[in-house]
């Protein structure tokens, strides 16, 4: 029978667990917004220390002995099993024999090596210098190896890699989506890319100077107004943006800014807003636990593309906002909604992912799983990463980067042993179309969406995804939410409306 | 015989503990600065978790036998024995004998009531609400009552708070020397007061509007200009000002500002800077052990009170000072040096310690040792704090609080469990008075403080205070770097000298 206590203490014992990781996320988010450069050594040695412990408190074997009595309770007396129960154990499973297979050593190791990866990328980039991360990366690919031939993927070491960022993903079943994704997104991107170099000026000629300070107000303005709880967040500045949540009452957003470009700034706060309501949707009694979790990179990334495309880069959205904006930057009164419209969805081949549009986004994240994938295939070498990267940018986007800074060293995620991340972000996008297409065919959702009110959509979104935690795999909850797994025609469809309509 | 590698396995078994606390160091800090308000409840379940991991690490069979060893092995070989490896192995049994007195469960229990009595004290505070605060004082006392009575006081209960601050101290010892101290410091204060009353205009009356941002700019050319490492460390804004050091790189100050007193902002600031400075100057090579770690906080208050007294309310300091002042709150050109420095050296009877003169600050200090000694030998009950600090108040200061938020609600020490750390300020005020009477001595650092440079003085600070971490006990570092142990002599001199002179 499966004993009240088994569980609970089943339980507990893996929120002491997550209680560390918890401490990790509040200083990995300190190091980018806050840490003076001297400290980054001794960061490293903090952070290798947390995850090195957390890592042999969960695979202790009190914890292993905990799980194994509770599977065998929870197998005698199925009347015993309630959906949440039954998940967490199953998901905490899953994690346990992903992390038996890793030595604590490595653990550390990579934990320090992201540290210190961290922070020389940061450098690199500034100065457009691969050959100072190039060391840190052979290092980061070269632990991520091991780890991927320990845990062992289904058919390439690399599935390993994506396993960990999306339940169950393959780079066979990437490929063949990408594949047949691609000549269809290849297509809008340049009927959307020539249409705008006929309709729409760049955007920075039209929006002019912009200070930060306003742009900080208008930020905080939507993030609110959309619903993000700034009791249980706030948002700071950092080079690269990102949210982290470090469990109930506590999400940070970051964002950058660009005072020629308030857009810039707006989209990825949106954007990081979607992924903060997804962490501050999670049910809070829940907190440590699979049940508490968020349940895939996916899901989390559809969230956060959701709120930015799908809402922020409406007419709609703009019919509410673009008379606020005004007030706050009078100079953009010369523009008509339709203008400044034109300029929010322009399309047009550029080097950086992050402020890249809509129509050309997946072209970034198929370059990116194309290199991973041959990385870890053996077919790449570090080194070679600065001119295969340039070479396959040339194929897909017509334009060579003048540096590396504009290449390859643009993201952060390759200096956070962030490997096999990227493709979720495509699927994020795929997601994100189908959920809000759902949600749409609510009466009472679209006609809210479009007064540009939020609480029934944000609602909808809590109920249909943020409450599921991890009990649902990604592809249960994508079924579960709109009647079928990730597929691509919500998002086609979206695209064509927006850029050929 | 001592073999490296017992001693090795000590220090790093040392060090891995270290490294927790300087997690919660880094979430203690962030609760204070930017953490929001919704997020205190799960901080102080991740703050109780490090911290009973860390003393679970500490008091482990494995640590405790590697201490045993290495005891043994230093023992065995007196040729062995550095002062360094010596000392280390000392005050490792020194902390781990206390540890061990306590229960894993207390530790976290005490950890959780100082994160949320912190948050509850900062809300009481700002409504002046004692009775909000009441209960999370009542904890905090029972549970410190629980850890002095498993520790053990020399005389009394009150000791073994006093220990874990200034070590070796006792109330007996402290209340001899404040009742010495006591007829002078009152007699100068008086005097004090009375000749400002008749001299000195009150501060904020002569300094007018100084912008926040502008205030920042002077803080962080002072802190600069004295010797403090921006690469590695900050200051950012809290309720209440402190200093905490994460570890090598890392020292973060905070202040607050008033914006009809830049003075007050100025002098926190160069407080703790003076914090920081012992901090950025401990041994980096030692760091995680004794022989890296501030020795107690008599001795670190003597750094910030050196640097804030003894340097920054110096008619030198602002000779070189006052200009740049003036050039940045130009209305300020309407006083005279000497006016000026009248104002800032403006005795008054005040209700906010951290921002009374010198020549009363430690009338303050003596309120709260007779208030905690009277609450932990069970003759002050908790609710009766309120009424016993104002009488006590009204006859050191013949004032009365208005509010609790003016008397005993103003400083955040019992919120943070810090009973027994307020009298080490005062031992502070004397040890700083010490040292820097000892450093003038030397010719040429009393010629380079004459003109404000300051070099000389910090090198001095981090040859004879810094340098030793806690290889020497208190009274054997002020014998090592002034020929005594802490006396009243040179503190009074100067209190003298710049107060009734």
């Amino acid at each position: 029978m499966l004993t009240t206590s088994t569980y609970d203490q089943l339980c507990t014992a893996a929120r002491e667990v997550s209680l560390l990781h918890g401490a990790s996320a509040v200083l990995g988010w300190d190091q980018e917004t806050y840490m003076p450069p001297k400290g980054v050594e001794h960061r490293s040695r903090i952070l290798a220390q947390l995850s090195g412990q957390a890592h042999e408190q969960f695979t202790s074997r009190r914890f292993r002995n905990l799980l194994e009595k509770a599977e065998d309770e929870v197998d005698d007396q199925a009347a015993a099993r309630t959906s949440i129960v039954k998940a967490n154990i199953e998901q905490l499973r899953r994690e346990l024999d992903r992390a038996l297979k890793l030595p604590k050593k490595l653990v550390e190791q990579n934990s320090q090596a992201i540290s210190l990866g961290q922070a020389a990328w940061a450098k690199a980039r500034a100065a457009s210098d691969f050959a100072s991360f190039a060391p840190h990366l052979e290092r980061l690919v070269g632990l991520a190896q091991e780890m991927a031939a320990r845990w062992g993927g289904k058919n390439e070491p690399y599935d390993a890699l994506l396993d960990q960022h999306e339940r169950d993903a393959t780079a066979q079943d990437i490929d063949k989506l990408f594949t047949a994704l691609r000549p269809s997104v290849a297509k809008i991107a340049k009927d959307a890319v020539a249409r705008s170099a006929a309709e729409a000026p760049p955007l920075k000629a039209m929006l002019g100077n912009c200070p930060v300070e306003k742009q900080q107000i208008l930020n905080r303005e939507v993030a609110e107004a959309v619903g993000f709880d700034f009791d249980a967040g706030r948002i700071d500045t950092t080079s690269h943006p990102f949210c982290s949540g470090f469990g109930p009452g506590d999400v940070r957003l970051t964002t950058r800014y660009d005072e020629r470009d308030f857009l810039s700034s707006l989209f990825g706060v949106l954007h990081e807003t979607g992924h903060g309501l997804y962490d501050q949707g999670l049910p809070e009694g829940e907190w440590g636990l699979p049940s508490g979790s968020a349940v895939s990179l996916g899901i989390h990334e559809s969230q956060s593309r959701l709120w930015e495309n799908h809402v922020g880069r409406s007419r709609t959205f703009w019919e509410r906002w673009f008379p606020r904006a005004v007030s706050l930057f009078p100079h953009l009164k010369k523009l008509t909604l339709d203008q400044f419209l034109l300029g929010v969805n322009r399309a047009e081949y550029s080097f950086i992912r992050v402020e890249s549009d809509e129509a050309t986004y997946d072209l970034h994240i198929m370059l990116r799983f194309s290199l991973e994938r041959q990385l870890f295939s053996g077919k790449l070498k570090v080194s070679d990463i600065p001119d295969a990267w340039n070479a396959e940018f040339e194929s897909s986007f017509g334009l060579t980067p003048p540096n590396d800074a504009h290449g390859c060293l643009q993201d952060i995620h390759w200096s956070m042993g962030g490997f096999g991340y990227f493709p979720t972000y495509t699927l994020g996008n795929l997601n994100a179309a189908q959920l809000f297409a759902a949600a749409m065919k609510q009466r009472a959702i679209k006609n809210a969406t479009t007064k540009a009110e939020y609480a029934p959509l944000l609602k909808w979104l809590r109920d249909n995804v943020h409450a599921a935690g991890s009990c649902l795999s990604p592809a249960e909850l994508m079924e579960h939410a709109t009647g079928k797994t990730t597929e691509s025609g919500p998002y086609l469809k979206h695209l064509k409306a927006r850029f050929v309509g």
